[in-house]
């Protein structure tokens, strides 16, 4: 029986995890390879991480000496960030190793270099751990809706931002407080910029969108939005409304083309994304022939993404035991355009908050200027304020329809109103269209 | 570039829904196989199905037809039932076809020997519509949870029997009404049986769970039990306490073995099966890495299960591509046994109803029973009885957890006594243990 030879870049909580799922399932893993996998090798900068193995495996803290060794089939690398991680594995891919990764950054921001790498070395890249974890949403998108046209695919794909919206939401606590208790919990890491500012679902929506409609499709082309100083307020607003406020990863079919966008949205109470709480994630796919797929779990930490690393090794794993390794490139890179849609130019609902002075006519003011910039008003909620030492008073809309880009040419008219104390907060509505 | 030519037997509506996709996506379909796909060969016993075949095909009533054509490679066989397509698949396997299935009775009870047979020809089978429709769970599980010790599986997995319970919540109708409302809309076949008996859920936890633990899971090491004639009034006191009633099948790790059941739960109104709602079907995987993932969507219906057809022949199709077609078995077969857990040894909370006189003392003489059968009492509820015409009045109980043999042992005691009018009826409550 061929055993594949394994080496492991990078033991920080995924890679630990990976190293004890494969040695208290080893037997399983096996049934399911029908072949042996050795762990041959794992390297860490870290010199003191070799105490933490739990098995003997043989330990560098240079990575070109798991790229050189000849014995390597595949490269697992668990280290994240765009450098080195991007050298290992280009460099990997030279030295005929197949590739595992969990490295959402770098897929995104170097998915043509390192796809048409993998094509001209036929070599395999495997992926599921960049995205939702221990979520099997790749291989599903991939493989279990191949032959649909992808219209949409919409999701709460970073744990961090969840879990501080759900804090925000049940304890009623600011944004500030969230992070700071969760950060305590150890639930975030100390810098929490790549997840809060929406880079983090960012690069994931280009993974699933780049696969969905097969090119690349780049970070810069998608409108980013994070969840930084969101208001208490317009939480417990948008929830007296039904709707929770998810920060949502999101491409629809529109028109002749797709548009794409990581931002707060209020989503109804009811939907399924509502109930998504904490760290959890959730995907929709919606095909032209499976309709809404939704796959949802644990979206974060080491065992969930152990589990999705674990099995692309599996996958490869058997390949090479046939030795067909690459010949079946898991994702063939056919470097195409597609038309961009401008989020902008998309018509949607939006919720608007403004503050203004306690005063007659303000309402008026506001709504003439929306309704020249065709911003119809589907409901008004002239609200207490929620926190009474604060100056103004809080007047919420619900739109109809409209552009986007209506909605901010009427706010900036609004805002140099002199009866509005504060730049107008918007965030759209998900509608699922 | 490598034609793969596919011989398809059985246009009912699966069928009917693979031509279409098929002719629809074919480029899409094209670029995910990276080889040509051709239908070469359809088979229906009706002559007249010829008539609806979007595209020039040759037509055949003779399934042998099929399966003696040298140029085909693979068989998809969606004539649903046991036979002939047991015969159909066993006979084209020796023939040397791989086969793509929808049949989850055929897989449940002949999974040994088709399995087997796949084997000693190195035959494929792919099977992702027999379970869940256009939803990937096969491949999920299957792959991409593939390592993961599966501790346990719950599953709506029947649209016909949740589109029942959904109407008659709804509605607040009867069984009866909700069963002839959901035929005249052409959702639910004319013959119901199969799915009311929950046969057809049994069929899929029998295919899942021989996928999870890798080993065949018999109908008859499932505890069976349907919907049929369930009673609107546990639908609205169930409501009433929180819960929805739903069929699940469910299996789970417990103790030293696995146990199996379909069956109707009490499930929490904020779980997630609460909010799976008319023909949705939805699938909960519980790993021991991975932790609790859910998959929802479409489980029925010509589309959705001609999506994972599709899925299945560009996954074999790609295989066959490069020359590796049944070298790589999807489901390797290892006869093996696991300890089964009788279902009525498992412990639970119940939900009992009574129909008793309307007399002081009935709930102890009750109480003193359950107590004798070591059953506790979590809480009672003595409602009015919803239906004034008729006899008696309805007593409701929740039990602590509880061996289900302890139940019935008490209820059968229960139903003696002469203040019990009627038969009790009991539940499980999902806990999800």
């Amino acid at each position: 029986m061929k055993t594949v030879k394994i080496g492991l870049i990078g033991l920080g909580s995924v890679g630990s995890s990976v190293m004890k799922f494969y040695s208290t399932n080893k037997e399983l893993i096996r049934q399911k390879c029908n072949c042996d996998i050795e762990i041959k090798i794992v390297c860490d900068k870290d010199k003191s991480k070799k105490n933490i193995l739990p098995f003997n495996v043989e330990f560098t803290d240079n990575y070109k000496k798991v790229l050189e060794d000849p014995e390597i089939d595949v490269v697992v690398e668990l280290i994240g960030g765009l450098h080195p991680a991007y050298e290992i594995i280009t460099e990997a891919i030279k030295c005929g190793k197949h590739i595992v990764t969990a490295n959402k950054a770098v897929l995104s921001e170097y998915w043509d270099k390192i796809f048409g790498l993998a094509n001209k070395y036929n070599k395999s890249i495997y992926f599921e751990a960049a995205v939702a974890a221990g979520i099997p949403v790749i291989q599903s998108l991939h493989e279990g809706l191949a032959g649909n046209k992808i219209l949409g695919i919409t999701g709460i794909l970073n744990g961090t931002t969840n879990y501080i919206l759900t804090l925000m939401s049940q304890q009623k606590c600011s944004y500030e407080v969230a992070v700071k208790r969760i950060q305590n919990m150890g639930i975030a890491e100390s810098d929490v910029y790549y997840d809060v500012s929406g880079y983090d679902t960012a690069c994931k929506l280009s993974i699933l969108s780049s696969l969905a409609y097969s090119c690349w499709v780049k970070i810069k082309n998608i409108f980013v939005e994070g969840i930084e100083g969101i208001e208490l307020q317009d939480i417990i607003f948008a929830e007296s409304f039904g709707y929770s406020i998810k920060l949502l990863g999101n491409t629809q079919f529109y028109k002749n083309g797709y548009f794409f966008e990581v931002r707060k949205f209020l989503v109804n109470k009811k939907s399924v994304f509502a109930n998504i709480l904490y760290e959890n994630n959730a995907v929709m796919f919606n095909g032209d022939y499976c309709g809404k797929i939704l796959l949802a779990g644990k979206g974060a930490g080491g065992f969930p993404a152990a589990s999705a690393v674990i099995s692309d090794i599996i996958a490869i794993a058997k390949e090479i035991a046939e030795a067909v390794g690459g010949r079946m490139q898991y994702v063939r890179y056919i470097p195409k355009q597609i038309n961009i849609i401008n989020t902008k130019e998309v018509e949607d609902c939006f919720y608007l908050r403004f503050t203004t002075v306690d005063k007659a006519g303000v309402l008026a003011k506001i709504a003439n200027i929306l309704g020249k910039y065709k911003v119809s008003i589907a409901s008004v909620y002239q609200k207490e304020p929620l926190f009474k030492h604060r100056r103004g008073v809080p007047i919420i809309l619900i739109t109809h329809k409209t552009k986007e880009k209506n909605i901010i040419l009427a706010l900036e008219k609004i805002k140099k109103l002199d009866v509005v104390l504060k730049t107008p907060i918007y965030m759209k509505i998900y509608s699922n269209n």
